[in-house]
């Protein structure tokens, strides 16, 4: 989810001010990935056993202080609770089943081992789809150490079956800020082992290897990063002339792009507006802030389901696809009064203001699929003539004066994070992305890649889509060589422009 | 959901063998309708705080052998908890925003008061919805007294608050089959106050009455029955000679029917799959079996959402219909290897066999739109070669020798019933046609309805209809005179020949 | 086309004035059909060789004064020129193609010859599409003699192509009044020959036949009637008591009704407008009035392909369905400034007024799919201060004295009967539905059917549908006769009961 | 269109030969637009009585032997027949209704005279809406002269109300090879009066003006150019380094690109099948070879009027977004044999291969409407042992010795070129485009532009978007200064990256 963020890690500073200045210009226009199912629990709490054995764990003793050992004898690891693995391991191979994509590049690469030799630190959300990815790196041959990107979001039963098969993985659910630094550096700073890969999601890796271990850098071969705050500090780096190893930015190759933003929402919004609400969509009338990949994806669905939605937007050009499309395109003042839901993809901020929430009509329901929690104005809800009720989770009712109740979704931050699920198909595209960068990098031919940032060739971004058609027992075609001649193309690709617009 | 089944009260019998044998011919084609936002709460237990209220209470006390009063001195009901009121009365008043066609009934009846007089006794789920079907009717001018049509359907709280407010309530949520008819009599047998109206869902009270006290129906001016069993009871009634009063079908209205079937599976067939399995839909390869108003909902919305549907048909006329829809129609068989999902809606058994079961392919998702639990030859996979491994709440994998797994959603019952919830706005239109048909029948002029099954006069589904469209702020245009003297239509309606198809 | 009116022939009377008015209260809702290929040929005239053939046919003699004979010797014929026959063949073979239906009708039924002994007079559109259907009936085992049911509607090369192979035919394309009722009279009026059954469609023929040789009918066994007049007409004799045969209507089932109305006009408004206006449809704002079967087809196309779609209804149960469909119900005033086009649908008149028209904005296009040419009302623009100008064949631009113009289609009359063609397959199903009533009457024994007006038994109904579904190669599948058992029917249908909406 | 092609003009020769070597390697991947009402006239000639004028006309003496003088005394035009510029201006003022973004681009610039000074030399179709283009051009101070790009394609009525208006025109339907350089000299070889800015269609006239008149270009200020063709060589010139002067390629704009592929494509593909074959869309089965923007439009339209559509596809990740959007992919040989349509949009050859023609089913439609005629190995079908027979215009039956049909449109060129037509819309943005194009360049200070071939600048691709919303009624939103800041943007735009893509 390039456009998505929460972190909930507000409070973490980084220890040298110049540089949290130098990255706080930034408008964090969107977040790192942070969807999962593990994270959207509180939605699923019912159908999944593991998630309870997990929750229902009362042991308030912080891992830093407990002793714990794996079956093969190894206490290199820092986790809740290294007797969740066989939890874990299910969960773990329940995820393999939709992520045939890693399984099969597992095979096809297996021979050649072309991670032998890969030392890799990761620090990503650890899920069940996580574990899946570091086991392929595994089985290609790198050696992985571990830890997460997110306080919060670590499944503790997947950390723990990793810990159990040898995997050092330092990470558990509710780290504090400290907790969550000693991680890291627990992660980097091992005797006998030095990384000369680092994947990372957010940037805090990276960041803590350059102002702690820099001369780590030496035997790095390249940084792989996948989020849209991650990325934007690699460019800041490479722009001070402080890159000092080449970095792929695997956030924006289209096979992630599309599915993170148009296709992933085309079937979360629907989601996480039923989860809270138990809305229907038939005859609703919603408008949509913004006609980017995420409106796009809301509009589709909701328009299928029935819903009359209308848009607004900055851009003409969108807006006049928008048009094109068969939805009204409008101010948001002007239809206010009759919406029924109000949805925010902008990326932008205050897009939904206080003088619009007044006038809003009874029951509206008002929710973010853009950025952070900055497009709807929530903190003007704060006054004293306004009543909050909290009916459900992630669902608060502000109510006016009058009795006017406005329903507000995860008070304003991203809906389909707080509320719905991302299907693993969508995290093993992700996964496979993140692999393939990590290969790529790995065995290139010195010189092939500086030290600055690199999209992921287009052909790789193709072996991604190709390696998920099989899910689809999806059939591709062939060039013949004539074709291909014609054509002016390899047979094996890449078969577009890089400005293609897909 | 007139086509729906699933009381979960299988172990009932009735008194009287003779009778039971009576109804046990009817292949109980569809079952009463019984979803509601409460019946689900698995689903949603994280969401309402109401609800989890209701079930934190560890009071294990049957309400039988509890003394409550309200707070008006009555002592005339039995609920779980009186002291619940409150948080009930909450759940009432948010259902009553999206019921504004009861409250604007309310309003246009309540200065003629048309059910003053009437003493009416139902037997309904009880639910916020059903409280505020209850509380129309008493603003209307009757006096009622309650009992549930199904053992755990009840909010406990909303029971507690009718009963607050005065209305002699008689349920809770886990009674026993004895509590069941026990919570009947008690309704119907009652000093100094005899029913002239019934409003029954299911059939039961009829029979109890029939049963025990056949001279109430000497007062009796008709029966409202919802279900399609209790309807079907009726009809045999009818057909026996043994119908007293006049009864009124409203389960086979127009607008009841479109909406329990075609628009709600729409809505929920979507909402199942996510919130049991966190599906992709895109790209998915769906059969859908049967292609009637539940299949069509079914197969709009899957496809939509980027679905490759095909369905199975018996009937040439719905295969040619969703031919000309763009779905191929094929035979189960030739199809079933290929299948990521199973979705059954034909009201028929065994339509997906074991044979068949065994040839899915690894992951294939099986549920049931339908009706009961009888589509899926769920029977047939309790065999001891195969394993059952429970992964949530209404998640099956059943597992086979060679490790190939099929996902069993609700054991085969329905996946809406269990795994999603029901729009107010559907229960809505149903409760408002209760209410014009307990009024239709209580001012019927005499003779106008002889002692026979009778169906909503179209004129008074088309006012439901009306009551409804200020949700969408829709405006319907009036015949001029001209126009509907060439038509030959009232300007008021009804406005279709009976046979029209909509 | 049930709904669609168009006969060009207001000018005919009936000889018998009590006739005339018997039926002039009608308020003519619908029409006969009169779709085909042919009549629209204004549209494709650069397409079709055969139908220019018969465009520069300059020969001004009337086929009444010219002896024609074709390759077989016969003279009992009369078409506009018998050496056209060659070129009609191919317009029937062509046709043959897409009416695999009755050419399998043909086969199943040729050894049983289940005509055999039937003597047919027939009275329709002579097209390619009927010839397909007379040379079924002749093949299995009837004798037929036919006339045109319209004066404009003959493709003259096929009527040439039908006598040359033996049927008696007497039509060509420009009859007038008189000759239109001279060709029905040789058609019922030849020696030593009489029909034995009827199939019309407008009930000139019936009416003819009742006028002037009412002892016919001793020997006829059954009326099938195709249009809404002639079923219309029916009726009232059956009210009269003056039916003195049994009649089928077969313009009620509901194959036709769905091909006729919802999913014939879903293609045909698309194509109406394409052709008469080369509009660009994305975008545009369309407002349907009526939302039954034909305006649920235009919106459904419409939505599709990008235009923003309101509706105007007047029955609130269409009304709620346009709701949940996705569309705004408006009254026309309201929105008829923004719109960009205006379609009625209705069946009823002045749907469209003088007062709207005039609110209209620049370029507004205005066209009729519903009934007649009643829903528009032209006759208002007939006034001195508007300006008419013909921009194409059947497009008209009304210009008002600010220099507004609106886009008059057809000059209100049926925009698909006018403007666009039907499909074979559309055709197909009549004429198989056509071919079965007959076969069904003709074979019924003694006493099934009285002297009254029946809608096709479902059970045939549903045959059509069935010997339609290879096209699509569609795979029915069959209940078992466990299922049947548990369904309470029999296999081979009927599937559903008689009020079936689908 | 940019992947459109069909000059009809095969037998023009480059004088020298080296130049057409330079270009006979480029794949004409795609070709010159020239797609207009005039052009597919063959498909409307019954609408528009202008064009049957201008048809029925049988002078048969060439232009350039007559003399002819508009009524302001001017000879220096050369066209068909001056006396047709009355009928020329009323479709000039039809197209202007469609084509407001002109019209409002007039008034904005008309008191500043942007093209004050400018004189410019055009070739392109010359067409109603070309003429709303040249008229633009001069009402903003530019002096045009003007000739044809295409000998086929132009419209005399309309050339002849451009000479009358005084714009120097030099073209008409159906000129020899010899005409079409003589009128481009003309055009550009004039007594007192010299270039300074090109505006090409198809790159003949900046041919022209290399070869005969290099020394203009020390006055030309800039080319701008539309057709992939003409582009195509532009780079190829800027690549040898005889690139002159400054050169904008318009036809890989945004908003061009996506309403000449995707969202012209969705409404033709269904007009194109229509006008020729008259195919009932529902339950059609289709396959579409390729699945970029044209394959996208094709799709989409024909599934949602009903059609079963399946693609075929070599690029992985456009293949993946066909499952994601609900399409199976499949390979053509898989299929071929079920198919009821097969559609090319691949911009390769040989597509459709003879072996696969011979597999099609009877009656199966075979159509082009991706790139010249290279798709379809139409050659192949031209065989002893196959009949071809002509049908309608466009329309070929290939005969099987064993009698199997296949349909055969446009002869395997571009099936919406030939047998739909573009709407005005479309064309406005692209003459749209060309202005601005043409101001931009004309305007710019200095430097700004080197001898290199440019891209629209965002900004006025966004201008562009931005003066067609009018005629959708769409309201923008604006940027707050606060927004703008936030999303460091200027609140007149660009609004998004170059590499975005939309």
């Amino acid at each position: 989810m390039a456009h998505k963020h929460g972190t909930g890690r507000e409070g973490i500073q980084f220890a040298n001010t110049e540089d949290k200045q130098e990255f706080s210009k930034y408008p964090t226009k969107a977040g790192r990935r942070s969807l999962s199912r593990s994270i959207s629990q509180s939605s699923t709490d019912s159908y999944s056993s593991a998630a309870s054995y997990t929750d229902s764990s009362d042991d308030e003793t912080s891992p830093r202080d407990k002793t714990q050992v794996n079956s093969h004898g190894s206490i290199d690891f820092c986790v809740k609770n290294i007797k969740q693995a066989e939890f874990g391991r299910r969960e773990i191979e329940i995820a393999e089943q939709d992520m045939s994509a890693l399984i099969s590049l597992r095979k096809r690469a297996q021979g050649e081992k072309p991670l032998a030799g890969a030392k890799i630190v990761g620090c990503t959300h650890i899920t069940a789809q996580t574990a899946v990815l570091i086991e392929t790196l595994v089985a290609l041959g790198a050696q992985c150490r571990w830890t997460a990107c997110n306080i919060y979001s670590t499944q503790n039963e997947v950390a723990a079956a990793l810990a159990e098969t040898g995997v050092p993985v330092f990470a558990w659910k509710g780290e504090s800020e400290d907790d969550f630094w000693w991680c890291i550096d627990r992660c980097v700073n091992t005797e006998g082992w030095q990384a000369n890969m680092i994947l990372d999601d957010g940037g805090d890796l990276t960041h803590w290897v350059y102002k702690k271990y820099p001369s780590v850098f030496k035997k790095v071969r390249g940084i792989v990063e996948e989020s849209v705050t991650g990325v934007h500090r690699l460019y800041q780096l490479s722009k001070a002339g402080r890159l000092c190893v080449p970095a792929m930015n695997v956030n924006d190759s289209v096979t992630k792009q599309k599915f993170d933003n148009l296709y992933c929402c085309r079937e979360s919004i629907l989601d996480g507006l039923k989860r809270t609400t138990d809305i229907m969509f038939g005859g609703k009338q919603v408008v949509v802030c913004g006609y980017g990949e995420v409106g796009k994806g809301c509009c589709t669905a909701l328009k299928a389901l029935g819903a009359i939605v209308c848009i607004t937007e900055i851009d003409p050009i969108c807006a006049l696809q928008a048009c094109m499309d068969g939805f009204r395109v409008v101010k948001l003042s002007e239809v206010i009064r009759q919406m029924d839901v109000v949805i925010t993809c902008t990326g932008n901020k205050n897009v939904v203001t206080r003088e619009q929430l007044d006038r809003m009509k009874n029951g509206c329901i008002v929710c973010n699929m853009g950025h952070s929690n900055t497009e709807i104005d929530v903190a003007s809800l704060r006054s004293p003539e306004l009543t909050w009720e909290r009916v459900r989770s992630q669902v608060d009712h502000i109510i006016w004066p009058d009795g006017k109740r406005v329903v507000l979704l995860a008070e304003g931050r991203l809906l389909n994070l707080s509320c719905s699920t991302v299907p693993t198909f969508v995290l093993s595209i992700t996964a496979t992305t993140q692999a393939l960068a990590l290969i790529e990098l790995f065995n290139a031919p010195e010189g092939r890649y500086k030290q600055d940032v690199y999209l992921l060739p287009k052909k790789m971004d193709e072996y991604v889509a190709s390696l998920h058609l099989p899910n689809f027992d999806a059939h591709l075609t062939e060039l013949t060589d004539e074709q291909a001649k014609y054509m002016g193309l390899n047979k094996n690709g890449p078969f577009k422009p890089n400005y293609y617009r897909y």
